[in-house]
């Protein structure tokens, strides 16, 4: 088939590779460097929901990658119990979308009193936590911007630079360099993912409860798929299961009319997925699969896309709510409590 | 009111101390002395399901009171990512009740190839995984015997000796010393609470859903109850909710139908569930709630209740599945996969 210059103008657009803003690749370095400057010998990630859920993806490539011990905590969690390794020699990595999140303002305050380096990642400079931690990472919002600027851009490049620095190696260059493709390898994983997407709305639109499994650096996506997704924004009843625990207790809840949504992982943790995914399809008629290794990694690098997997399931996944909102006649944006009361 | 002499003979006995077996004390003491000899430097805790619940709150204990990172891992995520900290200075605690657990028995062996000092807890010294860690803490298993040398008082008797090892505190050995009432004091919260949690069960015994809520040491406790005791043995859905992530999707959930069972902890976290709770009891009609503070400590030191807390905690919580099973009349022994085939 001849391509018309239009589509081969289009496919290497899709591929192009965008620089990050200079002030936020400013800010980037800039925490990098107060790294560098303080030995430290312990990460904690720090968060409330679908933040904390985003920021683990960072506590599992520092568990694989680094000699350093790192632990994920919700930010309530974090305060109360005030884990007696916490100090100088912490550092400490929040976030909130808003910068908003009271209890993840408190911990920023409450880490950097016990001497630790603290990290916000926000979309607004002008947060209470981004005033109340010492360095900012600040990402654009839905204003048209390249995702090299977003969210998933500025976290991932952070992190893959901070394990580079703490313990060099050129596959992590490798991802930083890779990363500013982000945008087009996004828009080309949604397209793909649409239409089985709404497929899946469309079959589950009648459910009041939805289990979600996963594993490894899939696990945090169940995670805020059955917290922010399915329950926040739905109302529909969920659980996360990890792959590896659904042998040990909640797999005899399966049965041929409970549904499940399960994450099958690119990487190490993938054999899990595969032994609980071959459990479930065999005694529940309601299995949907979201398979990782189906994603269009474009010029991604063999050995980079279990990297890559993280960063592109959440767009894809936000496919799966929205076919459920479509069909259920239930907008994301719906709340009975939040945004309504005091709590 | 006049006591009789048989009155006071009871009484005397409910708070009687009693030593562990001698072949016990030796058990734990040699590890202790493997633990001396080790340069521990970080600690793994690793099981699977209820045993995996059971771990970690010595994982709890260790993050508030010692100055060394931890981390509780399922069996099979933790062989599959693999932690690069891992190794010779890792002490590593795996536990499985019969000692068969395939994914923990290799979870020892992977461990003990990197170099770990590896402490399996099972009820039976013959077992594969007794065979494939390097040091055994055996536990009685309903045998009638004290529970002193039962899974709860082998498990905190270790974890609280060992923490005095790692950093000396006084109010460590008065743990261990006022452990030897255990007997007494889970036979006396399991008068206690019998009433309450047969009206739970009767209340509940046609709900098909109930969400669990907790938080700190007892959030392990919510988790096994959801896993193991509602989803596997009750078949009834379910949801271990962090009360701290409650209120960051979760509570959108709730709603006057919608029933929870709450626990309310005992010690640095309690905050936490009582803010849950104020919220969950003005939305939903079905709430239940177990109070860790109305727990019967008996002599044990008003500052050492934190510890006991989270460990009678277990006890009292199986009464409240015992409820459910009598009122539904669906045994907890019952099955659909487990025992029944290969997985």
């Amino acid at each position: 088939m001849v391509q018309t210059q239009s589509e081969i103008n289009q496919k290497n657009s899709s591929a192009v590779s965008v620089e990050m803003r200079k002030e936020h690749a400013e800010q980037i370095e800039k925490a990098l460097q107060a790294v560098q400057g303080h030995d430290v010998q312990n990460i904690f990630f720090v968060a409330c929901g679908g933040s904390m859920a985003s920021l683990s993806s960072g506590d599992y490539f520092v568990s694989r990658e680094l000699s350093l011990p790192t632990a994920t905590y919700t930010s309530n969690e974090f305060i109360h119990r005030s884990p007696k390794i916490l100090g100088d020699k912490s550092l400490v990595v929040l976030r909130s979308h808003s910068g908003t999140t009271p209890e993840t303002v408190e911990a920023a305050s409450f880490a950097k009193e016990r001497g630790a380096l603290t990290v916000a990642i926000t979309m607004d400079l002008e947060s209470p936590l981004a005033k109340a931690a010492e360095y900012i990472i600040h990402y654009n919002y839905k204003d048209g911007s390249n995702a090299i600027d977003g969210e998933l851009g500025m976290y991932y490049t952070f992190i893959f630079k901070l394990l580079n620095q703490l313990e060099p190696n050129q596959k992590f260059e490798r991802v930083v360099e890779q990363l500013k493709t982000i945008q087009s390898l996004i828009e080309k994983n949604v397209e793909k993912f649409s239409i089985q997407a709404d497929a899946f709305g469309k079959k589950n639109k009648r459910e009041e409860s939805i289990y979600t499994m996963a594993s490894g650096a899939y696990y945090s996506h169940a995670y805020s798929f059955t917290s922010c997704l399915l329950m926040e924004m739905l109302w529909i009843h969920s659980n996360a299961i990890h792959a590896g625990e659904y042998f040990h207790g909640p797999f005899e809840i399966t049965d041929d009319n409970v549904p499940f949504l399960v994450v099958m992982g690119e990487g190490s943790s993938r054999p899990l997925d595969q032994r609980a995914l071959d459990f479930v399809t065999k005694f529940s008629d309601k299995v949907e699969v979201v398979d990782v290794q189906d994603f269009d990694y474009g010029q991604t690098d063999e050995d980079l896309r279990e990297f890559f997997g993280p960063l592109l399931a959440g767009p894809v996944m936000r496919l799966y709510a929205d076919g459920l909102a479509e069909h259920t006649g239930h907008p994301l944006s719906v709340r009975r409590y939040m945004w309504k009361m005091e709590y």
